[in-house]
C-alpha cells in the first residue's frame, strides 16, 4: 500500500502548511466538541416545587457525575495540549500519520460515553476498566504518534527539539498509560475499582520529574541541547 | 514545576504565531459548542392535535427558559468578547496561561448545565445559587488572565494596551463578578433569588464608564497614551 | 457607549487581520453546531422486531421531519453563504460590528429549536408562526449588517464592491424576510399555515434577477464598476 | 443564473485565499461534530446495583452500536481525508462549487441519524438500505466534486496532479459507491441485509490499486507526471 499512499499524497506545494494547518484544526474541532459534550451527559434533576434542603440533596448526589466530568475534562485537556506541543513541530505529513491522527481521535470522540458510563457506576468494576480501557489506549495512541513525529527517518519534523525535551517527554508519555493499567488490573485482580488511586498521579509525575532533573543535571549539556534551549 | 513546564514549552521556531492561533481557536470552538448547546436544554413542547390556544399557553410557559436562554447566551458572549480583546495582545504563551485558559473554559463548558437547572427552577434558591456562583467563578478566572496578560513580568504582550485600556478593562471585569456575588448573597441571606436584580448591570455599567471618562479627562494625558490611541 | 467602546477596541496592531479571521471562524463554528444539531431533532424511531412494510411506514411517517431538516439545512447554508459573501470585504470591525454579527449568531443558535418545533406540528398556525419569525428576524439582522458593513461612513470595507453588486445582494436580502413575512401574515390571517408557499421562493429570486439584469443593462456603465468587475 | 452568480462572487481581491480557507474550515467544523455527534447515540446503560455479570451482558448488547459507531467513524473519516485531499488543489472557487459541497455536507449531516438507525436495527433491511443509500449518495457527491475541480475548464485548480494521481483518486471514487449501491441492491433483492459484505472493501481496493499499479507500469511515463511526482 505504501506506493499509492504516497502517489495519493499529492496537493498544491503552495498549499504544504494549508493542509497540516487543517488537519490541526479538524482535530482540535473534534477535541473541543468531545471536552463540551462531557456536560450533556449531567442531567439537570428532575421534579418540581422542592425546598432548599431537596435542591441540595440533588446536588450532592450528583457528586460522582461531576467528579467524572471533572477527570475527563482535564484527562482530554490534558491530551489537547500533548497534540497541541506534538504538533508544534510538525512541518510535513504522511497518509500514516493522518490515520494514526484519526484513530487518536477516535478514542478522543469515544471518552464522553466511558466517562458517561463510569459516572454513572462509579464504584463498579466493568465500567471503571473501560473507562481505563479508553485512557489507556489513547495514550497509547499517542505514545506512537510521538515516536513516529520525532523520528527523523520520517521526515515529519524539521527543527528537533532537545534530547532532554524527547526524553521527559516521552517519559510522560508512557508513565500515563502505565499508570491506568495498573489501576484497571488492580481492579480486574480484585474486582473493585479504587478510584482514589488516581490521586497517586502527582506524586508519579513529582517524582518523575525530579528524576529526569537530576540526571540531566549530572551529564553535562551537549553542543545541540545548549541551542535548542 | 516551574522548569520542566518551562522545558516542554518548546516547539518549531516558526510555528510560535500557529500555536497561539491554535490555543485561541481551540478556545473559540469550545465557546461556540458552549453558546449552541444552550438551545438542545429547551424541548420542543409534547402532544398533538392542540389548537392554536394551546400552542400559545405552551409558548407562555417556555417564558422562563427563554429569558434563561437569553441572558446565558449573551453572559457567554460577553466573555467571548473579552476573550477576543485579551488575546488580541497576546503574542507569547506559557503552560500557565494555557492551563488558565483551560479553567476558563472548564466554567464555560459549564455554563449549558448551570443555565438549564436555573432555567428549570427560576424561583428556587440552589439552582440560582448555582447559576451566580458559576458566572462569578467565571469571570474571576478571567479576570485573573486579564492580569497575568498584562503583567509585563510574564512577557506574554508586546504592544501593551493605554494605561486607561487596561484600568477600565480591569475594573469591568471586576465589577462583574462583584455583582453576581453580591445576587448570590442576598438569595443566600433572603432564602430567596431575586432575577429582577440583573436590570440593575447597565446603570451600574453606565456609572463605571462615566466614572472612568471623568477620572482621566481630569488628569493630563500621558506620553505612551497619546501614541496608543 | 461610543466613547469608551471605542476606547476598549484597542489590540496589538499587528494582530488586526487575525482578530476579524477570530470574529469569522467563531461564527463559523456557531453555524456548522447549529446546521448539524438539526439532526439530532430527528429521532430513530423506537420498538424492535419490525417487518419491512413497518420500516416503510416509520420512514413515510418521518417525511415532515426530513422536510423540515432539508428546508431549515438550506435556510441556514444561505444565510451562511451570505455572511461569507459580506465578509469577504469586511477588513476592519467596531464594537458595534460585533454586536450585530452576535445577534444574528443569536437567531442561527434558534433554529434548531425552531425547525424542530415546526417539523413536530407542521400543519399547524403556531409553530408555522413562529419558525417564519425566526426567519424573518435573521434576514432582518443580516440585511441590517449588510447596511452597517458596505455604508463608507464605518470605514469597514476598503475595496467596495460594484453598485450593482450591492444593488443585487441588498435586493435579495430584503426578498427573503419580506416573503417569509408575507407567510406569516397569512398564516395568522387565515388561522392556517400553508407550506406550499414556500415553492413560489424560486420563480419570486428568479424574477428579482430578471429585473436586476435588464436594470442595469439598459443604463450604461459606470467607471468604478468597469473596473470592479 | 450563471451571470449573476458570477456577479455575487465578488469579494475584496486580496481576501481569495482566505476566503477558500474559511470554506475548508467551515466544512472541517461540520466534519468534526458530525463525527464526534456519533458517540451520543450510544446510550449508557440503564439500571443500578448490576453485578459484574450483567455489566458484561450490557457490553455485549452494545456490541452492534459499537459496530455501527466504528463504521461511521471511518466512514466519515474517509470522506474528510477525500476532501482534504480535493481542496489542497483549490485556488479559486466558484457559486457552484460552494453549493455542490452544502450539498456534500447535507450528506455528512444526515450520517448520525443514519448510523443510529442502522445500528438500532442492524439486521434488518429498510434501515440497511437506508445506510448505504446515504453513503452511495454522500460518494456520489464526492465523485462529482472531484470531476468539478480538476476540470481545467473551471479554474478551480491551477497546479494539477498527475494523470496517475486523477486516475486513482477516480476510480477509487467511483469504486466505493458502486461496491455500497451492490450491498443495497442485494438488501433489496434478497429482502435481507449482509453486513458481512462490507469485509470485501479491503480486497477490492487491493485488486484496484494493483491493477493501476500495473497499467501505469506498463506504459511510459509521460512528461508532465515526470515532474509532477
Amino acid at each position: 500500500m505504501k506506493e499509492h499512499d504516497h502517489l495519493l499524497d499529492q496537493h498544491d506545494p503552495e498549499r504544504r502548511d494549508f493542509q497540516i494547518e487543517r488537519l490541526i484544526l479538524f482535530t482540535d474541532a473534534v477535541f473541543a466538541i468531545a471536552i463540551t459534550l462531557l456536560i450533556i451527559e449531567i442531567k439537570v434533576p428532575e421534579g418540581h416545587h422542592k425546598n432548599t434542603h431537596q435542591h441540595i440533596v440533588d446536588l450532592l448526589h450528583m457528586i460522582p457525575k461531576f467528579i467524572g466530568f471533572i477527570m475527563s475534562f482535564f484527562v482530554i485537556a490534558i491530551y489537547w495540549r500533548s497534540h497541541h506541543r506534538i504538533f508544534g513541530f510538525v512541518t510535513s505529513f504522511t497518509e500514516k500519520l493522518i490515520w494514526m491522527n484519526m484513530l487518536f481521535l477516535f478514542t478522543v470522540v469515544l471518552m464522553p460515553f466511558s466517562s458517561a458510563y463510569f459516572s454513572e457506576y462509579q464504584m463498579e468494576t466493568i465500567p471503571y476498566v473501560f473507562y481505563n480501557a479508553n485512557v489507556v489506549i489513547m495514550a497509547l495512541v499517542n505514545y506512537r504518534i510521538i515516536s513516529y513525529v520525532f523520528n527523523p527517518a520520517n521526515k515529519i519534523v524539521t527543527h528537533m527539539p532537545s534530547a532532554r525535551f524527547l526524553h521527559l517527554f516521552k517519559m510522560r508519555a508512557i508513565a500515563i498509560p502505565a499508570f491506568f493499567f495498573c489501576c484497571l488490573s488492580i481492579a480486574l485482580i480484585f474486582g473493585a475499582p479504587f478510584p482514589i488511586i488516581y490521586f497517586l498521579i502527582w506524586p508519579m509525575m513529582y517524582v518523575l520529574n525530579r528524576y529526569n532533573k537530576r540526571k540531566f543535571e549530572a551529564k553535562p549539556v551537549v553542543a545541540n541541547e545548549a541551542t535548542a534551549e
